[in-house]
């Protein structure tokens, strides 16, 4: 069994919801051999986060941050932490709702996405900046 | 370090939440040598998830599928992405809610559950179909 | 590769959201040689979860706490399992949203968790008691 890390930064993206999967499938040539394994992309930050949905129809993305900023409230009167703004413990609360890793199975050297399935780039805050992803995967 | 890797169908379930834990260990006689290891199971699809829960008392699932039908509504009229039904948006919405996989810990062979943890398919649309997962495990 | 598994109990917490990071690296030291790895905890338990999220200010674990309270609501009279009280479907329903596991990349022996990211304990009920988790690592 072998094992690959590397670490990546993406580019600063508007707050939403961003398909980074050419990003990710990019860094894993050096894998491209292998029969089966896994990997993992993990995001080094608390306000940004990862998931696994609809790689094709871009309303998708758009209800993605429509439906969680109703479900996640900015200026709620009870926060207590909002001195970075009222977007600051929403990013919080979003991130653990959808997760800080996805982890995705390799099968003959590629992702072994489902059809309709991209990885997303969530930006919860209204400038995040660029984000650090630390990529992991292991296999033969 | 192993690693064994197997696609499976699971048969069309209806909407709600399904135990298919048996449906996974069932997967995992090859491995039953492995005194330690991990399994992580990915669903091929973004209107169905995973996750780990409660395996005894049917009406914990029961519970689940109201409890998410009023976190995530139908028909909300400021979703855009709405061609596949009422169901379609808050199929991908409650699939990133859950996840696109779980990941379990193998000891002396088997999955390392907790007493009460279950493996669920939870299946967000109402004709979802036969679903894909991948198994993956990997141990000495 | 190597693999790594050892079982350890966390002491009872109050219902809430308590930062773990210096339990799980303290179980870390025989690993401290390896160049690149993963770390999966898994919690094995239904009525508590992981994630991982801001570690410094102590609002920000003040806040999910209320959140998730107004998220999922107790006593909801649609709820048909409620013998274990008030705080049993929703701990179980906060469990699936946040995650039985989380999985942290491992560089140069130690934990990669971004600078502001430490391990939550999510203690979804009254009472819990002490707290199961089996912590997983592989790497090289």
């Amino acid at each position: 069994m072998e094992i690959f890390q590397r670490q990546i930064t993406l580019r600063e993206r508007p707050r939403g919801f961003h398909l980074i999967t050419s990003e990710i499938a990019g860094c894993l040539s050096a894998i491209s051999h292998w029969k089966a394994g896994m990997c993992q992309v993990f995001i080094q930050h608390t306000s940004a986060s990862l998931t696994v949905n609809e790689n094709a129809d871009p309303t998708v993305r758009i209800d993605f941050e429509t439906y969680f900023n109703k479900a996640v409230p900015e200026n709620d009167p009870d926060y207590r932490h909002d001195y970075e703004g009222s977007d600051d413990m929403p990013a919080h609360l979003k991130s653990s709702l959808m997760g800080a890793s996805v982890s995705i199975p390799i099968q003959e050297g590629k992702l072994a996405l489902g059809t309709w399935q991209g990885v997303y780039l969530c930006e919860h805050r209204n400038h995040g900046g660029r984000r650090r992803l630390m990529i992991t995967a292991w296999g033969t």
